[in-house]
């Protein structure tokens, strides 16, 4: 494959197959343009489904059977459950059981939990992983022993490829809190309860086999149904498909760290004195340790100044919920919820109203929610003085993390990296990103614990901040400072090996990853 | 058209084509086995569309000539207003006034408001209907004025044809009681609410163009969102869509006529000693005076044995909600709100839940909740001695009613129609329906002010009402009856054009209907 290597808009160098199947190089921002039309399933008939419309089977072994395993088949299963999923690791050992053999799994994201299938990946049950990995798998990858070149997507682009037929998956399996025979299904009710179920929503519309698993199968009907049992072929109850205490934290923690709590104060001053925070804003901040400070502080900020924010974009977390019981949020658009308290609110709030990838992400699409977004709050494993991030790889190469919606979220009206400045003595502000996720075009505002830099397209923002008395400085400047600290970071060294492709939202590849060259890399 | 005529399954004599397009004969129920694949439109972009998702445009003419309007086209539009919708009418008067022709109007349902339509039949900006006709246009078809053939669909009919390809809608038009800039609209809130928007599901997935019409345009984001914004193209904000009190009358009445009240109760006692009412069931009545009626006695038996209904289903009215609000009911499964209780449950009550063709009706999916329905409630206005049944021509031979749902819910467990055994001094029960809408297998039980037919096929239930001491007589027995006491019904004349095909839920033609021979017809 590594023949015909072309570069793409962002310069970066990117084959133009991968796993035998021709792809586009990234063409820029809103460049490329889709031709062709949606994929579109075989019309089923009612004729071929149970008149009564019970679908359960025995066991997900039958349903597999029943949906026609084979050889090659490309399987697909969802991170709703996160490092608390047992129905991916459930799957795989049937497929081991049954002897089949190199199937592409499509998970919308995998954790430390999947470990478990690292021997599957092994003895060619698995052919590869197109998509997030988050740990063990992500280095099982960097260290080049899969089969075959991962794809990495973001949630948008998952709905995209699915939607576009660039992956056609054969069988879906949707774990789910809540089922009922028919296959209507929900995140929320039920022991393994984790909120919703909307990275699933693109299998369940387009895959040709689509089953459902649940530990709490009820009675018809399932309400709500998030998952529309219209699309699913078979629905299967086992004792449990996950482990609850590791779906949802419920320790949602917000940060001590005086650095971090520096940047979280000043990204909310930087939003208050732009006028980002204004009545009836919006704002999508996440659940990481600065982010939850952020929105802490943006509620401080709305309650001083009389004003409330339209929406806000979840990942939802109890602060989150808070703002949205005290009035100061009028409504939650949740993807996931990362508490106990997120699921709580989304049951029983109306304005906590559940989103999918569909609707907030999907690029190929009439427009998404992610660009009516005032202000969202993102992080980065590096940046560069272009202002291009990496979330995907570390400074030592190595592929640890997925894209989530990260790509997704960079269309919002302004994009801002809260940052520290180095992690562990290694700076985070380099020359050249090692794996290039987001083009800088589209990130506006890095924000870290010793200055504020403006991306310089958005003149509109300098102007605004001249004088807030904030310290904004050029991004060379915070690059510089970092380095005269810690020393300029010695870069891993690559071999030729492409182990993971990163597609953009639209598809086409923005970069790769290359298997690190531990002798030539210094440690 | 007419030389190429074929006997289909039932025995009716039905066209290979119908406007220049090849259509297949009905095959019998569950016999016909699509092939092909889904519609599939072309696949969009976001950077076609506004960054900041406002998608609205200043008219509805505007709209329309953006969607690129132009002669020959399919426009769709709904009837959530019913005989209150200011929609269609508007978007008419638009393209009369572009000078555009040949338009195929593809309404959900058409109501007598639209007999504004006529002079656009006439003068050519109109082609032709495909939709239900109820009053005016019915009879303007009827008397052979439309310049090609009417296809009529039930609910779940018109879904399955939009999404098999079989229509495929240029623009539609969604007159939403509520909607944001980005085009998410809902039909609960505001002065036109009709409670949702489910006939408009599948125009929304598969139109090329979505225009959104409301009357009241809220920021961003419109929640519910019963329509998704993401397939909308354009939203424009009008002065007013409906006329409210036309759109849900608030009037529904339970029949005070004696002979419907005693159809009623037999019908309900048919359902007590046949054991269809037991713990955990499930229901769909209707809102017409009988089924009302029938709905009020099913509460009375289940608070005397002391159980409750699993789920009723919807078009829900105030008695329905009472139910819901007692507890008799779990759920109301809903696909249409016939007053502003069911408005108002709908909006307030997390068990009160909207459902779409889709889920409920379409018969190219992989089942549909009907099949799940342990008994609904139908009309006809003729049903013949081998319980094939008639909803779309009166006994005068005009088509004046639409199909509705009522194909779809022949497939729930049991069916019973209850009608008068006469009306206006015309037998309702026949040697042959005039137009056979409903399969006779698919009719099990006809329950009439002078006795109860059950369907011979129906063994178990002949059985189980047995020793109810309840009227069963052969359907034979009532038709003689009903000739006694009134004489053989006279039968229109047809001549030999074909002015509507009738399809049935799998798209196939299970009867065609006639211009009447006004001359050779007797009054």
């Amino acid at each position: 494959m590594n023949e015909d290597l072309i570069y793409n808009a962002v310069g970066r160098l990117v084959p133009s197959e991968i796993n035998g199947e021709p792809v586009v190089p990234f063409m820029g921002v809103g460049k490329y343009r889709p031709e062709g039309k949606k994929h579109a399933s075989a019309i089923p008939t009612n004729a071929d489904y149970p008149a009564d419309g019970n679908k359960q089977v025995a066991s997900l072994k039958e349903a597999l059977i029943k949906a026609g395993l084979k050889d090659g088949m490309t399987i697909s299963t969802h991170h709703h459950f996160r490092d608390g999923d047992l129905v991916a690791n459930m799957v795989f050992d049937v497929v081991k059981e049954l002897g089949v053999k190199d199937i592409r799994w499509y998970p919308s994201a995998s954790f430390p939990c999947h470990a478990h299938l690292i021997p599957y990946l092994e003895d060619g049950t698995i052919s590869h992983i197109e998509g997030s990995m988050n740990g063990p798998l992500g280095r099982f990858c960097s260290d080049g022993k899969m089969k075959k070149t991962a794809v990495l997507r973001s949630h948008g682009g998952r709905y995209q490829a699915v939607q576009d037929g660039e992956v056609k998956i054969d069988i879906a399996v949707i774990g789910a809190a809540c089922a009922d025979p028919f296959g209507n299904a929900n995140g929320l009710n039920g022991p393994s309860s984790s909120g919703l179920l909307g990275f699933a929503l693109a299998d369940s519309q387009y895959a040709n086999n689509v089953i459902v698993v649940t530990d709490n199968m009820v009675p018809f009907p399932c309400v709500p149904w998030q998952i529309q049992g219209n699309h699913v072929d078979y629905t299967v109850e086992v004792e449990k498909i996950g482990i609850p205490e590791k779906i949802v934290s419920g320790t949602t923690q917000i940060t001590k760290s005086p650095d971090r709590l520096l940047i979280a104060e000043m990204t909310a001053k930087f939003c208050e004195a732009t006028g980002i925070i204004h009545d009836g804003f919006s704002f999508q901040a996440g659940a990481g340790g600065t982010a939850l400070s952020i929105g802490i502080y943006f509620g401080e900020i709305m309650r001083r100044k009389g004003i409330k924010a339209r929406f806000a974009r979840g990942g939802s977390n109890k602060y989150l919920v808070e703002m949205l019981e005290e009035g100061l949020v009028e409504y939650i658009l949740d993807g996931q919820t990362f508490d106990l308290e997120g699921v709580r609110s989304m049951r029983d709030n109306p304005n906590h109203t559940w989103t999918s990838p569909f609707t907030s992400y999907n690029y190929h699409s009439k427009g998404n929610f992610a660009g009516l977004v005032d202000v969202v709050i993102l992080g980065a494993t590096e940046v560069d003085v272009n202002f291009n991030a990496n979330v995907v790889t570390h400074s030592d190469g190595k592929l640890l993390h997925g894209l989530g919606g990260w790509q997704n979220c960079l269309f919002s009206k302004t994009v801002i990296l809260p940052i520290p400045l180095f992690r562990d003595r290694i700076p985070v502000i380099v020359d050249e990103v090692t794996t290039l996720c987001g083009p800088g075009e589209l990130i506006d505002v890095i924000v870290t614990e010793r200055g504020i830099a403006i991306n310089p397209l958005r003149k509109d923002l300098i102007e605004k901040a001249k004088d807030s008395g904030l310290p904004i400085r050029t991004i060379e400047e915070m690059k510089e400072e970092a380095e005269r600290i810690c020393g300029k970071p010695k870069k891993p060294v690559f071999t030729d090996k492409i182990i993971a492709a990163i597609k953009w939202v639209d598809g086409t590849v923005i970069d790769v990853v290359r298997q690190v060259d531990e002798k030539k890399t210094e440690n």
